[in-house]
């Protein structure tokens, strides 16, 4: 009875903890402290409030049911004590209180607690180059920036924006400049690619394509080095490694970081990379203290690591899990895989779990299946390819990760979410191959494509099929003929086959009809590496197969086919 | 080496392993036998071929890549030997033979096996009524009967039709007919609800509701008692236990059973319901001989108990499974959950696991939670209101089953997809509370759907939230005011509860909005029964909590609020 909690940070983990804690325990006195004004806002949606698809800041931190989250709601609906606009400076662990101060009369107060939540989030990485402080540079970390970048957008004063960092955010914002308001967009990432902790090269190219197609530029491999202002301060050109580009506002989107200054300075274990460390009931080094959301880190539970997903969606879920135990339910929060799903104009991309990269740096004996199946059964007229890339370890054939992109639309969702859970639980690639996925024509295939995923890893894992890297099929295609005992065997339909050959001669793009190799492998060069090709990269497997039995031997598949590389940054195809 | 195997059935399961033990021992000698001449087809896409979706029969029996699957293409393609239009009649197992018979020529040829793999299907029941014989009474049991019923709609034969059997092909037939033909179509369901075995009444209700609007007339609680034919012996009425329908086309969809005539004639073990008994490694009783397909029952993985379930997506895992062990790679097929999802206009519905009333009949102490969350981020302009049932174990917290029902598109599936694989695994409530579902505001909330409904599972099973049965609450709609000691709390907004107010009077329909209960709950009557009313039920459990905490103990949600009854089959709504 009587219980006292203090809730620092009132944006997602916060106010859910806080409202939860107040429901299982409505004696609490339950203190929720922000220092902003504007809070428990789905700070995700900025940039579908900054494209206008949101019309109103207030609908991003309303409820379901259009009432407003600000102090009086959560007063007089949750029963919660609020603090906003008052900033949390110390705690005094052994006194059992909190030091804040008003952000705009300054009054200092003394809070006592018995039981401490920090939810303090995360702040934006800004990069140690000259420029940041000029008007007209903005990072995305709460709704204030986003109503001053929408404002400036609607009143015309932004004709050219540079978005500095290809992740999700930096992505999502280039959209809505694009999309709703004609803005062009400039997209500047130092990686070789988009999205780079989230999916592997190969669907990052895929995404990276369509962008510069829906009118986006993206340049990769590129360092932003300098911002710099015209006379009156404004930024009007960021200087990159490679050009200067004209511009009237920059987005600086380079990732976050966990704002943990409060708890380490309060003595609280914080790990290397900044994170307030907490165990599974989400409690920190002080037992009385509690921390969820964008400033903790948690367990990966595919690698087994710690790792910062500084993701809504967890925060949510830590929240519930931080405010059940203190008010006495004891409920763990296990740790997650990074689910992803991400929309880019007209098309959507998502992930769980390891990259590749990821995974080999975790030390795993690691490989991919790549495939581009029909998102439905393939006669349904809505039908459409999507790609698709699993993560696997050779050694103990478990499955680490898995991507997809494909038709915007909630069918990589469906993919995302049946993966979650079994690499949650340490699956296999049998397990992935057998799981029931729902199946109806207009929805999918009757194998659907995480268990075709599965059976290329199967196929893979057991040496049964051999591919070659993407990478190196398109070295080759750049360089046809340089290797002179490599050719490709094409086993399309002629038709399919004959701009190929036309481009690059019969004696190197070899074309026999997949229903003929049996009757006419022995027309096949035998003293050559030959890269067997189709759409998806089924047939060039059934192939390999064959041409194995007859002594075939130095075959290779493009794994996921035609299909993944016409939909690439590439421009070699006839 | 030289491995003989012949396979019995060229559905799905058939080919399926087929395929697969060419490929994994290119030198087994592979015989694929079915008594049709069109083989290897779609089954679950007969609907859409009828329906004009899919305009030619010949896709359903095509590749991906558009090649047809008739006898030259598993031959030549896949190397196998096939022989269609051939029934087997026997099997000898000490000679390790089987005897087939030509269906046209009468052929007797007996062909010897190492391993025999039986894919023999499931039939249509047939009920016991008179008629069913008639010329213009169908069963959807293979291509030939499809090709026929779209023929006779093309040529404008047929003006109305009735289908006896609310299940999904009886339901994705009635919106093929009227959808793109507009034939009338009438449902006849002995059950009181569509889809009786796959989700509870309560959604299935909301599908009604949906198919009625959308012009499909569906008769409940009703049996299809004779079909009688004019002087031609052509079907022109349904005489069902309360009326008499005229149609020109009957459509028999009341379920199918497993076809083992043939394994149970060559003693193998064939259960009490008539399914070919397997182990996980799809062996029947006699080691040599596998099975797989809708010819088998199958371990359900929430039960425990043996199942049917008749499905294209499982026949094709099996098949792969008993491929994988003829070939001598071990392979284990551990069972399903009968993952399903179905369209039905615009309109998509699935489940996963037990309904209510399968996991009471199975012994669990099973109660269920309703929510209906909006499918995405609640600002997004695309969010629609889904509406879900999670049934649960109280005892051992554990979820048995997970349905759903909202927009066309792929948000049901995707949570179907994610719940299915915990279910498989014996997840808790606790587990589907924390599972990470992928967030972005286009897709999804930030606490999903998934989540919400174990959310709210969790508070009903530590009966911190108590619920009123939704047959209960439309009880008392329809009947206001005769339980004396029951009065409705609207907590939404003034507005919203006026049209209520206005129908069922002040003293009924009490009305506090939400924010103000705090302050106002001494205004309520202490020695009522009040059962608590919002629009997704979460509010009214907050209020609840609320009413407790000041003794106002007699109180019930409306789970799922008013946002599931106004999507249901009622007409008491103002």
């Amino acid at each position: 009875m009587g219980n006292k909690v203090v809730v620092v940070g009132a944006v997602a983990a916060g106010p859910k903890a806080a409202v939860r804690i107040k429901r299982l325990d409505p004696d609490a006195d339950v203190v929720l402290i922000d220092q902003d004004n504007l809070i428990s806002y789905g700070g995700c949606g900025i940039p579908y409030y900054v494209s206008g698809d949101v019309p109103d800041e207030k609908e991003l931190r309303s409820t379901s049911f259009h009432m407003l989250r600000d102090e009086p709601f959560f007063e007089k609906a949750k029963g919660l004590t609020m603090m906003t606009s008052t900033r949390v400076t110390a705690i005094n662990r052994d006194r059992k209180t909190v030091i804040t101060e008003h952000v705009v009369t300054g009054d200092v107060q003394h809070i006592a607690y018995d039981k401490l939540m920090l939810a303090t989030g995360s702040q934006p990485i800004i990069p140690p180059i000259g420029g940041v402080d000029l008007d007209g540079v903005f990072t995305i970390n709460n709704l204030h920036t986003a109503i001053e970048i929408k404002d400036r957008i609607a009143k015309g004063l932004v004709g050219k924006a540079v978005v500095i960092g290809g992740g999700a955010i930096g992505i999502e914002m280039a959209e809505a400049f694009k999309d709703l308001w004609g803005v062009e967009a400039t997209i500047v990432e130092f990686k070789d690619q988009l999205l780079p902790s989230l999916v592997d090269w190969e669907l990052a190219d895929i995404l990276a394509r369509h962008l510069r197609d829906s009118g986006l530029e993206v340049l990769l491999s590129e360092a932003a080095l300098e911002i710099t202002g015209d006379g009156d301060g404004r930024a009007c050109t960021v200087k990159t490694s490679r050009r200067e580009i004209d511009c009237d506002m920059v987005i600086i989107a380079v990732g976050v970081r966990p704002r943990s200054e409060l708890a380490a300075a309060a003595g609280l274990h914080v790990s290397m990379s900044g994170a307030i460390v907490v165990n599974e009931r989400m409690q920190t080094s002080d037992p009385d203290i509690y921390a969820a959301g964008d400033c903790v880190e948690i367990t990966n539970l595919v690698s087994g690591r710690r790792f910062f997903a500084p993701l809504g969606s967890l925060a949510n879920r830590q929240g519930r899990v931080a405010g059940d135990n203190i008010a006495g339910i004891p409920s763990i929060f296990k740790g997650g895989v990074g689910s992803f799903i991400m929309k880019g104009f007209d098309m959507s991309i998502g992930s769980a779990g390891l990259t590749l990269r990821a995974a080999r740096e975790a030390g795993f004996d690691a490989d991919i299946s790549l495939t581009s199946p029909v998102d439905r059964a393939h006669f349904y007229p809505t039908q459409a390819i999507a790609c698709f890339i699993m993560v696997f370890d050779r050694r103990t054939r478990r499955v680490l990760g898995f991507q997809g992109i494909g038709p915007m639309g909630d069918g990589i969702l469906a993919r995302i979410n049946g993966a979650a859970p079994l690499l949650c639980a340490g699956a296999t690639i049998e397990d992935f191959a057998t799981i029931e996925m729902a199946y109806s024509p207009p929805f999918s295939a009757a194998i659907d494509s995480i268990n075709a995923a599965a059976y290329v890893a199967d196929n893979l894992c057991d040496r049964r099929m051999r591919t070659i890297p993407m990478a190196e099929f398109i070295d080759h295609m750049k360089n046809p003929g340089r290797d002179p005992g490599l050719v490709m065997l094409d086993v399309r339909h002629p038709k399919q086959a004959q701009p190929f050959i036309d481009r690059f001669g019969a004696d190197w793009w070899l074309s026999i009809p997949y229903e003929e190799v049996r009757e006419r492998f022995r027309e096949l060069p035998a003293d050559k590496t030959m890269v067997i090709i189709c759409n998806a990269g089924s047939r060039s497997y059934e192939i390999q197969v064959v041409l194995d039995h007859h002594g075939y031997a130095n075959t290779l598949v493009l794994a996921g086919g035609i299909n993944v590389v016409k939909r690439m940054n590439v421009d070699f195809l006839p």
